[in-house]
């Protein structure tokens, strides 16, 4: 069995899966903040999900984790894991020898942009776009995770793109995740309600004049990120993820609607077709879990054939 | 001896290198427009560099082409060289018959990168940046020419980057290339000087407001374009090139003061470490013309491990 894990801020997600890529078992804990937590959440999700299963650690012949911040995968150091309150964090070593099973680290973008590529079964170059709090990108190329001279590969959230955007996080102004993010959303449709994208969708549909102009500017956002994508790396396929593809097809329809509108009015980027390149990919498939999993094992040598691994995970 | 032609809109460069990669001959002939007179250029060319080195052209091993365009470099189809003339031409297969030696062919901002690479002594990851009449770029990582899904990676010169801007020739609105390019120059800067861009840096070195102005919107342009393709994907080193590379310092100089302007108001892009990336790459290296040789001779399976190739060729 293949252990994949993802660790976000609040919930750390864990699968096992069988040699087919089918996952026998799931497990969903909470993430303690801090280096040493961290660790330890880790290690405890392994051991839980293998008391689960009815199984030993040993019977795990790896474990591949997803982890956000800027990750060596070989080293398997972690850096400026903010939202995990980690600073620098010496993650696959320890924590292989404390489990005596192989150990590997990858940025969790990374690991969701490697699952997505097998779950939807993409050839050739895909780049998923990460719609959470924050946007980032993860590149795929011919099966390999492209990372870049200094893990910075797909950091797209910080593209300026309007000089007379808002301020951003990072200190500049007018970035792409300034208008296309949780965050961003966030702040352009100030509510109570638990799901402000899912009451923004609801409300614009119902026709709501204000609800129509903040998501045509949050779609359009989500189609510059797109086009930035195709323009730099020509990847094959764009595809959306992130806790935001929970809207759905109406997500993908808001978003085509702006790449075709675009079209329109540049022969050569309806020579670039974009519309045709954008994927959606359901939450429910866990890519960064399972793309931690197939990444985990390729660290062993362990060809990975998965073409589909079970869709369900809960 | 591995030959490489770089044919433009205006002329055809041709060099024959050794088997160390150094230079033994180049020239410089008017290019013919149009598909068959392109073709007719190139052979003409090589044939010409035969006679000058007072040899045949059986002795050349290969022949590498950089070409403007759209080009497959396993079929040696280019589409779209709209500046040659040339909508669509088999240039490949139909020059290696005529020739009796194999001809490989590649997008002229490829060759330019692939060439940089050697010429500069690039690891890693690098873009070239084309600052020409237009803005693209071609990136090469790990000794391989990033192509993409469709051959269109390193457009970079078609991203808008602001919503106010003037409307480019591709019929969006404030792309990159509407600043940062040769026609920006000409557009922002009228004079009759055979060279704005050098007037317009003479200029704003001797204090003309509105120069200093127009240098600035044009090295910002150009710093948002490095600023793209390092968040993208990660490249380690960013080489400026093209025609503009001919102001040399001046430019590099324009351009790494505002990277640093801009690190002084984000924590973040400062750790990207983006004035350290750039490179200059002088014009008179023929990157493009030596790139060429280089790609002409891997199609042959010829080790290609030239480290120093002539630095002049004229």
């Amino acid at each position: 069995m293949r252990v994949g894990l993802d660790i976000g801020g609040t919930n750390t997600d864990v699968v096992a899966l069988d040699q087919l890529g089918q996952a026998i078992q799931s497990l969903r804990v909470p993430t303690g903040l801090g280096a040493s937590t961290v660790a330890e959440t880790a290690e405890h999700a392994v051991r839980e999900l293998a008391s689960l299963i009815g199984c030993t650690v040993d019977d795990f012949e790896s474990v591949g984790i997803g982890v956000p911040g800027v990750v060596d995968p070989e080293t398997g150091q972690v850096r400026h894991a903010v939202n995990l309150g980690v600073d620098d964090l010496d993650l696959a070593d320890p924590l292989a020898r404390r489990l005596g099973v192989p150990v590997r680290v990858e940025n969790d973008v990374n690991a969701a942009a490697y699952g997505a590529c097998h779950l939807l079964e993409l050839e050739g170059s895909a780049a998923l776009l990460n719609l959470g709090t924050g946007l980032a990108a993860g590149i795929v190329i011919d099966g390999q995770v492209s990372r870049g001279a200094a893990g910075g590969t797909g950091e797209i959230g910080h593209i300026p793109v309007d000089p007379a955007g808002v301020i951003c996080s990072c200190g500049q102004r007018g970035c792409l995740e300034t208008v296309a993010s949780g965050a961003a959303i966030g702040r352009m449709w100030p509510t109570d309600a638990p799901i402000a994208a899912l009451e923004l969708f609801d409300r614009a549909d119902a026709g709501d004049v204000c609800a129509v102009e903040v998501r045509e500017i949050f779609a359009t956002g989500v189609a510059s990120a797109i086009r930035v994508l195709v323009l730099t790396v020509d990847v094959q396929t764009v595809v959306l993820g992130g806790g935001l593809s929970n809207l759905g097809d109406r997500l993908l329809d808001a978003v085509t609607e702006i790449l075709r509108r675009w079209e329109n009015g540049s022969a050569f980027l309806s020579s670039r077709h974009l519309p045709e390149r954008v994927r959606l990919l359901p939450v429910a498939l866990h890519a960064a879990t399972i793309g931690a999993a197939l990444i985990g094992a390729t660290g062993l040598g362990v060809p990975v054939s998965l073409r589909s691994p079970a869709a369900s995970l809960d």
